[in-house]
């Protein structure tokens, strides 16, 4: 049966008023330079990726290999030791950051779990979801967590397996915890058992092309890490990767052995699209691609945040970071260009699809609105 | 920069092996007769369905607006009584599962849940993930929960609120819990306090149209209900629907408004496409398409147990059930028709696209197969 005549018009208007909104679009960490035509045709097919990407599944209709190419891909740059790793596709960040912390449960039910305040609310959601205890830490200006309070807190409640939950790149301002640094404190402290998480929703794939490369992976101490696929590497599905040490999810697969499968994934039908979304991203890009992404999106940021310096907003961003912060601007802007603001504070997200005919175009608003007020 | 030629080849002989698979499959309870065509153009987009359907967003590149209307839709055909419900459209029915869940344990900290043998594994996995205390519950050969078994476990543990995790539709033989029975079991405890989930991930769009109706959705006592979306619907992308009572709802806001937020899905980042997909196949077919959609399901349901009983084949199928189990046939018959086993047991599943030819060319593989044995 076709689509009745005004549900095919209802359809075109929603077409057409999302491009439009795509096109002014400054606010979120989402990249548009997409291109998925090669990929239309695979929504005739009930795609489905069942379980676990490296388990056997009669069920044939799936991209799995092809996601177990886009996660070695993933563990390779995020300096995983070969065949000590074990990773799938997520629906997102939130589900990658939900598996991590679930891992660290399941090998540390006593624990207590440590996290910045500048960390996204989504993450309290989950510890929530999980039953485990947390203490909020206090975040510096830049969105960094404070080490001092970190170190202070740590050292009052020795008795209980520290899981460190670590923002690489935090929402507002795109702060970085150091995990070399949250090491050290523990070491300090003589804490033998611990685990590292690193949230690095946004910056999964920038970071190991920055310099001096930040300590967020599994060579710097991680035990999982959690990135978004429509980010910077961008998606027009929301997804995922999830990465953990091989070792943790054997253990989880043990605890959950009664049930009578060895499925370690959070869902159980999983998405064969957005494999197949970041593997062609990652085919078309490779290493040298996302080096060079990370490259314009950094010359674009130190761009936008001169320019609106220049004319007099107070703006400013973190080293090697693709957030300008500054003061919110009026509503009228905030929502032409779709910029989320809390507490006074808004910033624009330089993802690499973003030029700077775009940026001159949000300044002279910015400029405009100042001189109404 | 363009896809490699290799690269493009690969992606070629996936989609030619998976068209080929996917014409072989009777085995998963997945409808293949989709029609996505007029949404291939949503691939160019970075839609996202942040948060909660119903509360106001900034992120405006979403379709909001068309999932509202699919979960509308929905709770009309389950009988939620206007203004009482809640719900939006998820990354599958497990995920509906975890929010049933979840939203019974934040109601009733210390219940005791209980489910039959017959459940599917996910749900252990999403009991442990939630940290619920619960009692499996023998089943009886039809897959229905055993309702003597319950009540007599239910008497001995009465000084814990019930949680019911019901079946409607098992993954094995399409057995199908009657909430309506339970209730009566929970009257004559003088259980006062209880919550009903319905995993109505196959049936969710079939119950309705059956004569005798399942007792199974609010109108039958649910307090939560969830569907797959990839399931009897139709979807290349695995999806879902989860419905709630909104008072329930309401209180599970509350209990994490100290994040600050309201948003009270499990994931933040949401697919925006598959609302599209399942808002257009709404539309496509209306509940009037639905009916007819069950009714050529169990004409060919029965064709099929009548054939494979005609070859001496010990098939039977529940009633008005679209799925047929029969003694395993050997492993070329099942990997042929991608079938999942059991513990001797097979099934196929005669979703609306199944069609009569197909059937006869499975039963002659099976005639074959007990020939050759």
């Amino acid at each position: 049966m076709p689509l009745a005549t005004q549900d095919q018009n209802r359809l075109d208007q929603l077409h057409r008023r999302l491009k439009e909104q795509t096109e002014m679009f400054l606010g979120y960490p989402v990249a548009k330079d997409f291109d998925c035509r090669a990929l239309a045709r695979f929504l005739e097919l009930p795609l489905n990726n069942l379980g676990d990407p490296f388990a056997p599944s009669t069920y044939q209709v799936d991209s799995r290999e092809f996601e177990r190419e886009v996660v070695t891909f993933a563990a390779q740059l995020l300096r995983a030791e070969n065949d000590s790793w074990w990773g799938y596709v997520t629906n997102g960040g939130s589900e990658g950051n939900l598996y991590g912390l679930y891992l660290a449960r399941e090998l540390f039910p006593q624990a207590m779990v440590y996290f910045s305040q500048a960390t996204h609310y989504s993450v309290s959601k989950n510890l929530h979801l999980l039953g485990m205890r947390h203490i909020m830490i206090r975040a510096q200006q830049s969105g960094e967590i404070d080490y001092e309070d970190l170190r202070e807190t740590l050292r009052i409640h020795r008795d209980k397996v520290p899981i460190m939950f670590a923002n690489i790149g935090t929402t507002m301002t795109e702060g970085k915890d150091d995990i070399g640094k949250i090491r050290t404190i523990f070491q300090e402290l003589a804490i033998s058992q611990s685990y590292i998480h690193s949230d690095a929703a946004l910056c999964g794939f920038i970071a190991p092309f920055l310099n001096p490369r930040p300590a967020f992976d599994f060579a710097d101490g991680a035990d999982s890490i959690s990135i978004s696929g429509h980010k910077f590497i961008g998606s027009p599905i929301p997804c995922g990767i999830v990465l953990a040490r091989k070792r943790h999810v054997e253990r989880i697969a043990r605890s959950i052995a009664y049930i009578g499968n060895l499925d370690t994934t959070i869902t159980g039908s999983r998405n064969g699209l957005t494999p197949l979304i970041l593997w062609t991203a990652i085919k078309r890009l490779g290493e040298e691609g996302f080096r060079l992404r990370v490259a314009q999106s950094l010359t674009v940021t130190e761009y936008a945040c001169d320019q609106l310096q220049k004319i007099g907003v107070n703006a400013w961003r973190n080293p090697n970071a693709i957030t300008v912060v500054f003061p919110s601007p009026s509503s009228q802007v905030r929502k032409k260009w779709q910029l989320a603001a809390a507490e006074g504070v808004a910033h624009l997200l330089v993802l690499p699809n973003v030029t700077s005919v775009q940026i001159d175009n949000f300044v002279a608003d910015v400029a405009n609105d100042m001189g109404r007020s």
